[in-house]
């Protein structure tokens, strides 16, 4: 980061007017929750990471909680949100031959000037700045996520002061704050969604049987970084074909794509630390079988019936049923399943075929903050429910993922086949059939509004769009509005 | 890492038995280090890292040790290689329902087919395991880089045993052997070394001021992977333009590409562990200006001064000499010092232009192990000398880059310019002109043989060759033998 960032090459300029708006949204929590004064949130940044022993380091990922306040992606740096709302900022202090390896140093100027803070000052002022804002009490925060139910790391500063309750507390109204999307944020989810989507357009029409899957990440990953600015993906691109789209987070993507199989394709760029999060499931040669049609359907309604019943105030679990059961009555539709949707909802067949939750809150990381912190439901006990990430109600400014599945998972197939309550249930002949299909999952990521959704996604969806997409037809969508 | 590794659809299939040749030889020096026996060498797998508190991790890189006898990917495992070379495994004993997300669970047997290692048992039966094989003493090893002077990460086992002097040992022992590439693993440096510099010839081909940095990363890293299978890359990419090029770990990538100006770019492919690192450096227009010609001219040719004196027996130190007092007679022919050569080189002048090493160990890691290991040369303390990665006596076998190169960085200029002993050797108002000029770095990987070495880079080099190539001539060049 040095004095020359703001000539930046990128498409799609963020203002730092979006951070400042987020400290004003923490200071205004700090001056109810403190009447008395004397506080402030003081925010640790990462580290690099180095890869193993090796003289190397990962490509840095800022904090999420740090860069959701001030923007920067500078290592070992602390930024404070004083009561009022000011961003206080520190950054380390380098020997100066770190010039010549890293480029010019950045200073309180630089850094002032760049990132629109009100002060900046180095690490080691920390202490003194802080007591002459009068700040007695200082909570660090660093890096924590209630769903992954990672640990808080936390620091003493000053000197002498129990910090545990305090950043908890932090922790909390940070988490919560992220959930709700700001105006600003919701334009750059829009835009990486809508460069994650062209770059799935992009795969969709390149695929051809006997290529390898490596050539698809490649493809995705080059796409959303020459043409979106997305130097990096959240997580690691899913490029399984065949019987792999049945392995959740199947690793690899190095295997030959055979012709007839299905690809299930989880991938999404990540834009100044905003994730996208979207999968596309399609015919690897471009032209679905009936088989294969009936299994996409079936996600496809599930996916289309959430759409149109996501408002404010509906349980996010009651949408998950929604989707599992609207699968389920396919299934049996399909003579796969046999018996009673009423029966098999109640025995929890779902677990089997779906053995994900309906999707996540996304923002700054993939699986973001705030899907089970204190005020909101705890995770469902019922077993088709179990993998949920979150269980709240739904209320506007929300990002979340639908992203509902199914899947013939040869290990859960045999475990139905082995469960006395399920397996009368199971036309395994049926079942042998698709035992090579892999999986089916269609995810795309929505903003909950006063009255709906919008859904950023824009990528083919119906049998008809995919079979013309793959055909070559170019493709054009707009961004769907729902009112429910 | 599941059953059906072997359908890879990579393109330069890896045979395992280079790895065994390597258990092979780390076996004769067990029998050779304990003639009475009862040692083994137990190598342990990194560990998946997460990307600071969110719920994902950083792609996989296994340690180095580790994947350089075993060729496995798969993290938290242990190998041991017995006296008489053979191999055991030891894997994780996995949940089962980690096969819903991971895919089907590796067994001792698919493992065993896959590795083809002698045994393969799970993790938890190690002990019983060494000792049924009458190993009394087991030294672990995991990662570790005298380059960069990382610790050794060691743990005991069996328990009560004093482990740290015999790790040291076996960690000198390895560090020495990978030193040495035998001929297989001199085919995959070959092979990464190609690769890596035909997606240069691509970047060359492509750029165009009024680009982004970030558009030339884009393209190599598409380059590497779709076209040479290689998935990640073993450092960070370096696409300086401009004044950039003068840091020499420039980190961002992201500004404009201005007309007139340099590109250095320094980007490696890694392929199945192993690393390239190459260097090249053009006008990124297409058109050597005089000014560049002569910097670039001074830099190539230091660079094939070096090309023509490498050879079993010299030493590294006097090549680095070489290279570097060889770029100072160009900064005195082109009126840029003043002086004569030996006074400037006595005055280590050559730390401001070219403040590195000539080059470094290369192999599974970009900077390899065995740089100042026990029995070599330590490193040099003379000012100029003193950033090289190794000093040692060059041997037949050693894999090495050579990069000289010439920066106009403006903090040394700086310190040049304060030093009383160099100030009045610099023509400052010609140092004036260079302000914007970056630097130049010319980087190649090079074999060392029996009478000189073999250069696997294939890049244009000469400044016909770069600007016939930028003018869109298509690139050819074969594997250069030099006989010194």
């Amino acid at each position: 980061m040095s004095a020359d960032d703001k000539r930046l090459a990128y498409p799609f300029p963020i203002s730092m007017r979006m951070y400042r708006e987020q400290r004003q949204r923490l200071g205004a929590w700090l001056r109810q929750s403190f009447p008395e004064g004397g506080h402030a949130a003081v925010l640790q940044a990462a580290s690099e990471v180095p890869v193993n022993s090796t003289d190397c380091n990962y490509l840095f990922v800022q904090d999420s909680f740090f860069f959701y306040l001030f923007g920067a992606e500078m290592p070992d740096a602390y930024g404070v949100v004083l009561a009022d709302g000011r961003g206080v900022f520190f950054i380390p202090r380098l020997p100066a031959d770190f010039a010549t390896w890293m480029g010019e140093l950045p200073t309180p100027e630089s850094v002032k000037a760049q990132l629109e803070v009100d002060e900046v000052h180095y690490v080691d002022e920390m202490t003194r700045v802080l007591a002459s804002h009068g700040v007695h009490t200082a909570e660090v925060l660093k890096g924590t996520n209630t769903d992954s139910g990672l640990d808080v790391l936390q620091a003493k500063l000053p000197e002498g002061t129990d910090l545990k309750k305090s950043t908890d507390y932090l922790h909390h109204a940070l988490s919560s704050q992220r959930c709700y999307k700001t105006a600003l944020e919701a334009e750059v989810l829009k835009y990486v969604c809508r460069v994650s989507s062209a770059a799935h357009v992009k795969v969709m029409q390149m695929v051809k049987p006997g290529m390898s899957q490596h050539h698809l990440e490649s493809t995705f990953l080059h796409d959303v970084y020459y043409n979106g600015g997305c130097r990096r993906v959240s997580y690691t691109c899913i490029c399984a074909t065949g019987h792999h789209g049945a392995t959740l987070h199947y690793p690899d993507n190095n295997r030959a794509i055979e012709e007839g199989t299905m690809a299930l394709l989880d991938m999404g760029g990540n834009y100044c630390g905003y994730a996208a999060d979207i999968t596309c499931s399609f015919p690897v040669n471009g032209k679905f079988t009936e088989a294969q049609k009936t299994i996409y359907n079936a996600v496809l309604d599930a996916h289309d019936k959430v759409m149109h019943a996501m408002k404010p105030g509906v349980m996010w679990t009651d949408m998950h049923l929604l989707a599992i059961r609207t699968i389920c009555r396919h299934l049996i539709a399909a003579d796969i399943l046999r018996g009673d949707l009423e029966t098999l909802m109640a025995k929890e067949v779902m677990e089997y075929f779906q053995p994900h939750g309906l999707g996540h809150l996304i923002g700054l990381d993939v699986h973001d903050v705030g899907g089970y912190i204190e005020g909101c439901p705890e995770r469902p006990t019922k077993r088709d429910c179990r993998r949920l990430r979150t269980a709240r109600k739904i209320e506007e400014g929300l990002y979340l993922t639908i992203e509902p599945g199914c899947y013939f998972n040869k290990a859960l197939m045999e475990m139905a086949k082995a469960s006395l309550e399920i397996k009368d249930h199971l036309n395994v002949d049926k079942i042998e059939e698709y035992a090579e299909f892999g999986g089916v999952r269609i995810e795309s990521d929505v903003l909950v509004t006063k009255d709906g959704v919008v859904n950023y996604t824009l990528v083919p969806r119906t049998v008809e769009e995919i079979e013309r997409t793959m055909a070559g037809v170019p493709f054009v969508k707009e961004v769907e509005v729902y009112h429910n």
